[in-house]
């Protein structure tokens, strides 16, 4: 007879091969964006599938079904938060899902995204959106049958939404969304009613190595830890973990753009942050990652903005990126320096948007995947709606699809549905976590006034990171706040920081 | 019914999972030699174990053998050398081995090594052999074992000694290495009883990024396709092929030692050029490699060796170095810097000995591994046996273990027996290429003196690197020269270049 300690370790090994598994799909997706030679990519493809089909095999087994059945008793038994019963209850809404999608069509649909991927990676620069339009026709006709596996959804982005930050939907996000607009709408209006802050600074020549150098001693001084991760230079940043000892980033650089290398630098040492943070003995579980789309985003966007675009912390550093470029700051005034950062405009590039106007920008995206899942959009018609709504809500209209619909990889390379809910979510909770993490330690802002990070970091470790997917994202903030969503903080937080400097 | 041509296609499709597979683990071992940060190492041995595991269950599946089985009647109806019958044949050939090795024996095999190998990086820089010592004597008991999965050998080493290099037998590599000591130390001894060449040239100072950069401008003339390829740097230098698009390499560069960084890039390139030259089409078989350890290591040393420590070599290239390296070299006239990367000289270490002593430590380490596999030397005299053996054969004893029998991570990272013989096979057998090549195109050695590479370059892709494993080395070496393994010509080789520097 198999005991429960018996058949948890079974579980537990299994959980491993297929956590161990995903690690290497991510290892070979890393290679591919770093240092992968051009002749590689054929069988890259391969490589990655033939991973990817094994792990998702192995997790979608029946056996797997049988000792979540089994240890069900087991689980109840034990405290919700649990460490084992967490394991047994993450892991089990992951099989649920996971077994509803049949294998055949998750093949399709994996090839037909890499497929559609590396046609917008061709299309693009060459601006040519009927290119990929019959892919991305398909992306909706299979992103709504995806959606299908799921019956009983109010909303057809529901179960979309739901893969990315559990519990969401459409309508709670669409929510939130509408509170959110009113409140940001009067704020864009009074702040780009005047001259937008002069950033000339920001834009003269910044030597690559120089550059890079400063970004990592700034999240090495976040406690971005070196022996457990690195940084390397790809087209699009990003962060990924390959286990606990071993959670990367990347960054690119353009020596004619300060501000993009250096803020892309401490929002991935923000994910990475929170990756590193888990609880190590949840490695080789459902449990080591960050719980959703929206509270990951938080944390690159304290890190980033918060933190790393506030006055404190240009105060300490500021003198230290003028010792490291003097010919082009040492005349430059730190009010000057930490306007330029902040400098708030209508313009047409989520990832470069500044903290005010960038969630017009991901409101758009949201509204225009629901109209089309909604079957309200065709994928035709797209780029004309696209143009509509920027110049509704921005006031500007893009000279190009480039700039325009095909800007963002997501749609291109996944589904329609649920891609970017979690930026804004994200940008909300950042400012209710920092809250809390105030009121915990409200020695915070004069640390960081002197390069120090030790309270928040520790706070954030112990609040957040350590419990990994323990928690969904609505319990978490009850946990942490004591209550759900809230935009509030975010507004004052706005509000605070914008009126001043733009003397609203 | 099942077609054969459906049968052939379902075995293409098992085999190619299984070589994609094998190409992820190593991409993840190129990962770790390279760039993994330190806290990534347990998870990525986990990582390597997994991805094994499976690549072998998939490959010693009972449907592998069925299939093979099925088609053997069509392999009998096609000529020997057509790509299916050759596919069907080596596919065969390993699943007969991979089948009588039990999965637990291998899972504990490879757990071991990679135990022993960790503790070899530890101990080896404290000199501590006594900690390896019982590691090393369950790697010898393993390897015993290992041979005794394919009973009815001459010698035990026999089975060791096939999975490098397929059809060898300890008696036939011990008739080569006899018929080559004979002629090997008489010339030894004519040249070490002078002053060995004076190559304090070669010991400056080299900036790392200017040697990097003269490396690859070789290499590149070669025909090493950086497009399919890539150069980081590494403890140990290695070649290592993830796909036909993707093969690459590694080095080690000592700024004071202008020769170690330079020959391991020209000898690895050799290793890269024979696999992106094997035929596309195998891509995803078990024909996609080169043929074995001793042809393999026949084209590193032609290009290290033969072509990059020629005179006409260097009359093309030394005021290309010259250039480089100014302040170094430019006093430095090429008769002298010929003589310095072709000084002889009674050496410890194998990976650094000039062509005329390799051997002698190439013998050196097959002996001591069949005594020890015959049970006619213990692990615990291995350290004495070695200073004897070098004793006896160069002259010198080495100070320490360090630079004695722990000098080589062959015997801690993998099994005893079977390891070496493949250099010195190897440079037998470039000499015997070269003079078929030479035969073919007399004008090589003016094209290389003009750094020019594309008739020897073409000559081996077109009779070596494009049969992958198509032939065994015995098959490749009877197409390509007509006869079996000789020494003659290696013989003949030494003497011409070395009588001419030592004017013996």
């Amino acid at each position: 007879m198999t005991t429960t300690t018996e058949k948890l370790n079974e579980l537990k090994a299994r959980l491993r091969d297929v956590a161990d598994l995903n690690s290497v799909g991510a290892v070979l997706h890393w290679d591919q964006a770093t240092y992968m030679p051009p002749g590689g990519a054929a069988a890259r493809g391969r490589q990655m599938a033939v991973v990817g089909r094994i792990a998702q095999e192995m997790f979608s087994d029946p056996a797997t079904g049988r000792l979540l059945d089994e240890l069900r008793l087991y689980e109840e038994s034990l405290p919700y938060d649990s460490d084992d019963a967490s394991l047994i209850r993450v892991a089990r809404r992951d099989y649920e899902k996971a077994v509803k999608i049949p294998p055949d069509f998750l093949s399709a649909f994996y090839e037909h995204s890499a497929t559609s991927y590396q046609a917008w990676t061709e299309a693009r620069p060459a601006n040519d959106f009927a290119r990929v339009r019959p892919l991305l026709e398909k992306t909706l006709d299979m992103s709504r049958r995806m959606a299908d596996f799921f019956p009983g959804y109010d909303h057809i982005a529901d179960p979309l939404i739901d893969f990315a930050d559990y519990g969401m939907k459409a309508a709670d996000v669409r929510k939130v969304f509408a509170e959110l607009r009113e409140a940001l709408v009067p704020l864009v209006r009074a702040i780009t009613s005047q001259e937008p802050a002069d950033d000339s600074c920001l834009k003269k020549h910044f030597p690559e190595q120089r550059q890079l150098a400063f970004g990592r001693k700034v999240i090495e001084r976040f406690g971005y830890d070196f022996l457990r991760g690195r940084q390397d230079k790809t087209h699009h940043p990003f962060e990924t973990k390959f286990s606990t000892g071993d959670v990367r980033i990347t960054t690119r650089i353009k020596e004619d753009d300060l501000g993009y290398g250096f803020f892309s630098t401490t929002h991935e040492s923000g994910h990475a942050l929170y990756e590193q943070g888990v609880n190590p003995s949840f490695e080789g579980t459902p449990l080591n990652e960050g719980t959703s789309s929206g509270v990951h985003e938080s944390q690159s966007r304290t890190w980033e903005n918060l933190v790393s675009r506030s006055r404190p912390f240009w105060e300490h550093f500021y003198p230290q990126l003028q010792d490291a470029f003097p010919e082009q700051l040492a005349s430059v005034p730190l009010d000057e320096f930490y306007r330029a950062v902040n400098t708030v405009r209508r313009s047409l590039i989520r990832t470069e948007a500044d903290e005010v106007t960038y969630n017009l920008h991901v409101m758009i995206r949201f509204e225009l995947e629901l109209r089309m899942l909604e079957g309200r959009l065709e994928v035709n018609d797209l780029p004309e709606a696209w143009h509509a709504a920027y110049d509704a809500d921005l006031g500007i209209v893009a000279p190009s699809d480039v700039d325009g619909c095909m800007q963002d990889v997501h749609w291109f390379g996944g589904h329609i549905g649920g891609a970017f809910q979690g930026y804004t979510l994200g940008n909300v909770m950042s400012a209710q976590f920092f809250d809390a993490a105030l009121a915990a330690h409200p020695e915070i802002p004069s640390e960081i006034g002197r390069g120090e990070f030790g309270a928040l970091h520790s706070w954030l470790k112990e609040n957040i990171y350590c419990h990994g997917r323990k928690y969904t994202a609505s319990e978490l903030l009850h946990r942490v706040t004591g209550g759900g969503l809230d935009i509030a903080p975010y507004i004052r937080y706005l509000r605070g920081k914008f009126g001043e400097l733009y003397s609203l």
